[in-house]
């Protein structure tokens, strides 16, 4: 088994150095020192993946053992690897706070240590959000074709995120097809955004850093001030746009793709997904308009963008909306809560999650009434299984109970409630800025070292689904 | 059905009836002008309800729906009349206000309305306490007693109710004298209590009001500063270990006066109910140590009272806590979702539930490993059936979308997340006191109606947990 974790290392590792080596070219353009540092990191770590891929052979058989730890080591290696810019270029000087960028970036929450961000250089910033891109792909793969083609079907929580259309019968039998045709989606909505905001005035620059940060739903930017950096409708409502498409099931355009025209449509979890943000846009866009915004449209793009940039976890910002109302701020603190579709590139507990438990909760009231008539839950027309409604009651109760166990280590470093709450959802749930201290024009610069790493292991964990990494420290895990 | 519902109601009246009589004993020892006051209105509402019980026949089978209506209307029935001697009196002159106040009594909560306790009329504070105990009371027959005796047993919150120990088992055969035997241990508790508080130096009305508040886990003063204004350690003591007991489950006392003399100590959920009490006290104890109290005895004082309070739903206060650290606030907003033992006068999630969804999700972890070894929660050497535990977790579930609505409802009154937080947590789990805007120190008074009656709904929803109250406004409930 260590021979299979250590070849899937080589391979993972073989990537990231060929993923490193990109930045040497914005570097080079806008001639910054940093060329040669990127080169020669990447040449390295590529270097030693090939040589580990050499000294271990390629499993013939791999257990769920293997690929649950392949799965957490590849995470945290890639985490070191991609801290080692910031610290090497200088731009980040604690080791800490590097890795803590690093794990927001690969876990595409956003959340940043950086307090002035466009005094950085450009190459460290685009290797910041390409970590983001990296992950939102990683992501993706991960839950639709390696876990499935490994037979992880059994594994609870991947279970539930396939549910958004059925691999197996449908594209399955082609996992390396469908892997393909998952990058080639993810690369022309990549392209089609990076077109469409340099339409709309923004450089290649940072029509690319955004467009990363927006497809991986991660969030970093070029700018302080975030998206509020462009005064333009066009580039807010173009990012609200594919901030939305990025938050749906990759699966849905592989099928669409493939020849299901009304596939997006149809799907439930979609369905469910645009009526939460035309309800939470609605409410707040009545909220803000007359006292933070005068014009209606101006409160709307304020509310929609927001919305969807919390609801699908990516933390892109126009606004400090920590001024805007009581209101307005709760109901951001528990879209936090919602996140994408499942099979996106979004996190947190995952639209699909949260419209089971409700409707769940609701029938749970009606049978309460007549013990007799079991109801049952569709999705998508077809019946949920019980062992599925099962493990997303104990998803939605043990994601619950890590925000409450975070919020309270939070708050042993001094943070506010609301602070130490927010700290905590928007990383568990891969968000990126929270409320307060935290807040949408804050930054997590200012905690102690140990508060982050903490933060960090909460975005593992968001970003795992939390049963991968609880099972690592489980005793239980590695006695077997 | 309507004739079961109202000849119960007649019952209740009756008893509520006599209840309103006794502060007039209050009133004429004071010299207070409501003595007429309160014996008219307790002889009008007993005559009306002895009307009720000949104009109805008592029922000869009683059906599910007649219990949730008759259980449902008696406290709303019961809230309305128990507010008339505040509107009547003049001591309140808003009747939301007066209603507030009445629900919060009855339901055990303890949050007020009253800005000065300490110039109300002494029969009217007398009143307003024994609402506490009379609801609190009431709370433990019904769930104890009167639901098992009409055979809603499959009814699926209070099967989880009675897990303390198996009433049907062991005492079921005799309804009557079960319920007696609940009445004797409840007025030997406040007895003693009474005459503990009285050696402490207080005056048998000032003994009475915080004995009622205490055994009923109601948490309503006679004194602005709550406990806080006894500075003696020996009454703060005395009531934070009759808060404690009176958070056991009341069945526990039944069986241990019929014999069983180890009951209370072998008990799953007394057991972990005290190590939660323990484990908080144990962390705001070094938290508050050296920086809000000098000494370790204050420190620890201050934290058990307060974090025995909360955990029970109790609510008195000894210090404002809302000026304590984030770790000791964040730790005490927590605790208001635990709550006392099932069947105490405890409200909240309960203890056992708390117990069984973390060692649920602990085993959960353990089966993603193995699937194969299924493994089973035991609660008293007692396997604990499927069905319940899936029960526990909708109730989990259930309890955490409450309140999430609850909290963004009180957002739309421009609440900030905090107080909206703390105040929906603090009525729906019946504690009383919150943080921020509705903490320690402050009171309800400030919030709109509406607010009021949100607020007043929670905790009916809290008391009667969930369910019960929900199936009221379901359209299904009412057409079949």
């Amino acid at each position: 088994m260590k021979n299979t974790v250590l070849y899937f290392l080589g391979y993972i590792s073989i990537f990231v150095g060929i993923s490193l080596i990109i930045p040497s070219i914005v570097s080079y353009y806008f001639n910054e020192p940093y060329t040669t540092l990127f080169i020669a990191l990447g040449a390295s770590v590529s270097i030693v993946g090939l040589v580990f891929r050499r000294l271990f052979k390629k499993p013939e058989t791999v257990d769920f053992k293997a690929i649950i730890l392949t799965v957490a080591f590849a995470w945290i290696l890639t985490t070191f690897i991609g801290s080692l810019p910031y610290l090497m270029s200088g731009a980040i000087q604690s080791p800490v706070d590097a890795f803590f960028e690093s794990m927001s970036g690969f876990t595409t929450t956003g959340a940043t240590i950086l307090t002035d961000i466009e005094v950085m250089p450009n190459s460290i910033l685009f290797w910041r959000s390409l970590t983001h891109w990296i992950g939102g792909m990683g992501v993706i793969l991960l839950i639709i074709t390696i876990l499935p083609s490994f037979g992880v079907q059994g594994m609870q929580l991947f279970q539930a995120e396939v549910s958004g259309g059925s691999i197996n019968k449908k594209i399955s039998p082609r996992i390396k097809k469908t892997a393909m045709l998952l990058w080639a989606i993810y690369i022309a909505i990549t392209l089609i955004e990076i077109v469409l905001l340099m339409f709309g005035g923004l450089s290649l620059f940072d029509a690319t850093i955004h467009t990363f940060g927006t497809v991986a739903t991660g969030g970093f930017s070029s700018k302080n001030a975030s998206i509020g950096f462009y005064d333009s409708p066009y580039v807010q409502y173009v990012i609200a746009i594919f901030m939305f498409l990025s938050g749906i099931n990759f699966i849905l355009y592989c099928r669409f793709v493939l020849g299901e025209k009304t596939v997006l449509f149809k799907n439930t979890e979609v369905r469910f997904y645009t009526l939460l943000i035309l309800i939470f846009t609605g409410i707040i866009t009545f909220d803000l308009w007359g006292k933070a915004y005068q014009g209606l449209e101006q409160a709307f793009r304020a509310a929609l963008f927001q919305v969807t940039s919390v609801i699908t976890t990516t933390g892109f910002i126009t606004a400090d909306f920590d001024k805007w109302s009581n209101l307005a701020k709760m109901l951001l603190f528990i879209a936090m809560f919602i996140g994408g579709c499942a099979g996106s590139t979004g996190s947190s507990i995952k639209v699909i999650r949260i419209y089971v438990v409700l409707k769940s909760t609701f029938i749970e009231i009606f049978r309460s009434l007549h013990p007799a008539a079991v109801k049952t839950i569709d999705v998508d027309g077809e019946v949920v299984p019980y062992e599925t409604i099962r493990k997303i009651f104990r998803f939605f109760v043990a994601y619950i109970l890590i925000f409450a166990i975070g919020s309270v280590i939070m708050s042993f470093f001094n943070l506010d409630i609301v602070s130490a709450m927010s700290a905590t959802a928007a990383t568990l749930g891969n968000v990126g800025p929270g409320l307060g201290l935290v807040g949408a024009v804050e930054s997590y610069a200012f905690l102690p070292a140990a508060a982050k790493i903490v933060l960090s292991i909460l975005m593992l964990i968001g970003r795992l689904e939390i049963f991968t990494v609880i099972l690592l420290f489980s005793r239980a895990f590695w006695e077997s």
